[in-house]
Parts: structure tokens; C-alpha cells; sequence
């Protein structure tokens, strides 16, 4: 895939050592989180909603009912600013203002399209689970035309946009070294617990083998 | 503190029974969290930038360099979109389309304001360090005069806004629960590990009593 060029949007301006603009690095951590934060404008106001992502080649998508405020705006190509961040740890140096967080985050600009098509919607869908589940797509009560209907996907190049990663130690001043407070790095993550059975399953169902790694959504075991 | 008032912005339209709008709620789940999403316009385009934040009182803050293209921004008193979110499981159900994630959200509309002053500057960041790490302000090497001009604080009052909950079990379709699929929830957990101490650490110098339990930013031990 092809490495963004900076633009007047995606440039980083602070601390531009932590920026990047490649896309193995953006694709790295966008397939490494769940969760992204879509911003958008409604009336003149900014709006800043969760929702759940995937990424397949060069394109981030996202879904929902086609009743969503969000989706009903992004769908007519509005302007997008969509941002994954993933905390890896608090960073505790010996002056507050060299406090800092470990993190990798990625900022994408763009305009959404909306998937058009029962089948090509459906589709997307499938990959969607697919990335989380492997083999679960098959294994479920098929999908309803009237669900399918009800959904929206929309997806949006990766065209602009920039990553920002901050690893390691704090960045003390020279002469804070000697300075007797503990410091170093807390490191954060977020971990997978035991699949927990719903209680109308049927008793002979064991959680399936795709449980015991969610590792490619950026989960640790416990 | 005040319950909100839902508004053209913050009523919660779709899944509403997940929505909350009280005082308590919108706190539990602001102070379970250390990263936002601001959101905000430049040149009519839509920004969305994760940081650290905290609360207090009636009041979200956030912080970073005076030269932050978005804190310069915002200190204007333009329209602010805040965001926090934390993942809380993954759902999975008999159908793909009755999927879902559990989570807690908020999400804040107003205008940021400016802390001007450097003692109420510095008065802040004591706040926000000493939510992190209690006690651990007075251990530091003092903060420069020059350090404190060279941070902007941002605050902003929790008056328009609301929450979004989904916690527990999937919900199928009635006829759906015997479709011989597993069907449950993977808890997701955000978890600290074990203090790693900075190589120029002088060897005396053990991990400080209040990393042994980070519960209040939202991080399980490990």
C-alpha cells in the first residue's frame, strides 16, 4: 500500500519524532484495536462517537443502524476525522511536566462512502467478524435480508493521516537524574477474560477455539 | 453536583434505555479513564485527539503545550465535543447482527475555557498528578516558572452531555437460542503490570506505595 504525504491536516507539528506516515505503521496499529473515535459536524458542532472498526487493504470501515444520527450524516460524504488510540503506559519522571503516556495512535482524514448493495454490504460484514472470529460467520443463523437492511457500512481510504507513538523512559532534564523519586514506566494493556457462556446455551457447546487468542484485536490473554 | 438536561445534542435517539444523564453516572465513568477524544473544528474541518485528562468537581480538564496547535485552538472558547470511552467486552450472539461490544461512554458539548495564572496552573496539574499518584506531587522536583508558562490548562463545565451503557448477555432473537452456536461475553479488562524503574534510577529507590493499586484510573492490577 502506498505512504501518506504529509498535508496541512495530518502534519505533525509537536514533537514530530513521535509522527510517521507510512502505511505499515498506521495499518499496524489500526489492526491492533477495536475501537475508534469518529469526528464529525452536525450544524456547525463537532460530534465525537465510538464505534467499532476494521481495516481491509487500503480502507478503514465502520458500521451501525441506518437510523444512526452518525452514520445518516457520514453517508452524504461529510468531512471525517477518525482516530484510533491505544494507552501502553503511564510514564513517571522525577519533574510533573516530564510525566508522560506511552501510546500509539493513528488520525485519518477523509470522507466516508457508504457500501451500497445488500450483497456487497453482507460482504463487508463477514470480513468484519471474520477479522474478530475466524470460521464464526459460518456457524451463525444466517443473516436476514431485513437485518442486512437495517445496517449501514461506510468506509473511508486511507489517503491522509498520520500515526504518533510514544515508547520507553521518561525524558528527564540532565540534572534531574539525581533527583531521589522513583521513576520509570507503568506499561498498560488491555486483556481478554475467560469467555463467559450466556445461560440459554445449550450445555454441550464449549467456547470455540477462535476464543483462545484474540491477540489480532489487540487483547492479551488474561 | 447537577443532573444534565438532555438537549438537541446530547438526548440519546437510538438504544435510549442505555442512555444516562445524571450527575453520578457521567462522573463513575469519566474518573474510571485517563484518555479522551477531543473533538473540535479548524477551518470547518472536524479534529478528534486523544489526551490525558481528569475531573473535578463539575469540571473536565485537559492539558498539554502552549504551542499545541489544538489547545490553541480551543483556548478561544470554540464548540468542544469530549468523548471518553472504555471497552468492556466483546458479545457474541447467535446472528452477526446481534453482535455488540460492552462498554461506558460519555460524552460532553461545551466550550473550553482557559486556566489563566501560573499558581492556578500549577494548582491544577497538582490535582491531576496527585489523582494519579497521591502524594507523589510533593516528591518531585519543583516545577520551573518556565515549565508552567510553557502548558496551557483547559477546563470545561459537565453541563450538556450524557452517558451510553451496554453491559451483560447477548440479545437474540427469541427463536434464535437454539442455534447450536456458543454465545456469550469475553470480558475486557484494562490492567497495569509491574513498575519498571528507569536505568538511572539510583538502586535504593523501590516503586512507590500508590503504584501498588492504579484502580482509580481504570487499570486493574495484573
Amino acid at each position: 500500500m502506498t505512504d501518506l504525504t504529509p498535508t496541512v491536516r495530518s502534519r505533525i507539528k509537536r514533537l514530530r519524532e513521535r509522527g510517521a506516515y507510512d502505511f505499515d505503521t498506521i495499518a499496524s496499529i489500526l489492526d491492533a484495536g477495536l475501537l475508534c473515535h469518529v469526528g464529525y459536524i452536525i450544524d456547525g458542532h463537532p460530534y465525537v462517537t465510538p464505534t467499532a472498526y476494521w481495516r481491509e487493504s487500503g480502507r478503514v470501515y465502520w458500521h451501525g443502524s441506518s437510523a444512526s444520527r452518525m452514520l445518516r450524516t457520514l453517508e452524504k460524504g461529510v468531512d471525517v476525522c477518525f482516530t484510533v488510540s491505544h494507552l501502553d503506559g503511564l510514564v513517571l519522571a522525577r519533574s510533573g511536566f516530564n510525566h508522560s503516556i506511552n501510546y500509539r495512535s493513528v488520525m485519518l482524514f477523509g470522507r466516508a462512502h457508504k457500501i451500497e448493495g445488500d450483497g456487497a454490504k453482507a460482504q463487508a460484514l463477514e470480513k468484519f467478524l471474520e477479522r474478530m472470529f475466524p470460521t464464526r460467520w459460518q456457524q451463525l443463523r444466517p443473516a436476514t435480508t431485513q437485518e442486512i437492511k437495517a445496517t449501514t457500512v461506510l468506509g473511508m481510504a486511507i489517503e491522509e493521516g498520520s500515526a504518533k507513538v510514544r515508547t520507553g523512559w521518561p525524558h528527564d532534564d540532565e540534572d534531574d537524574h539525581s533527583w531521589p523519586v522513583w521513576a520509570g514506566v507503568v506499561p498498560v494493556h488491555t486483556v481478554m477474560q475467560s469467555p463467559l457462556p450466556d445461560e440459554r446455551l445449550a450445555g454441550a457447546i464449549g467456547p470455540p477455539a477462535y476464543l483462545a487468542d484474540l491477540s489480532h484485536l489487540g487483547l492479551k490473554a488474561k
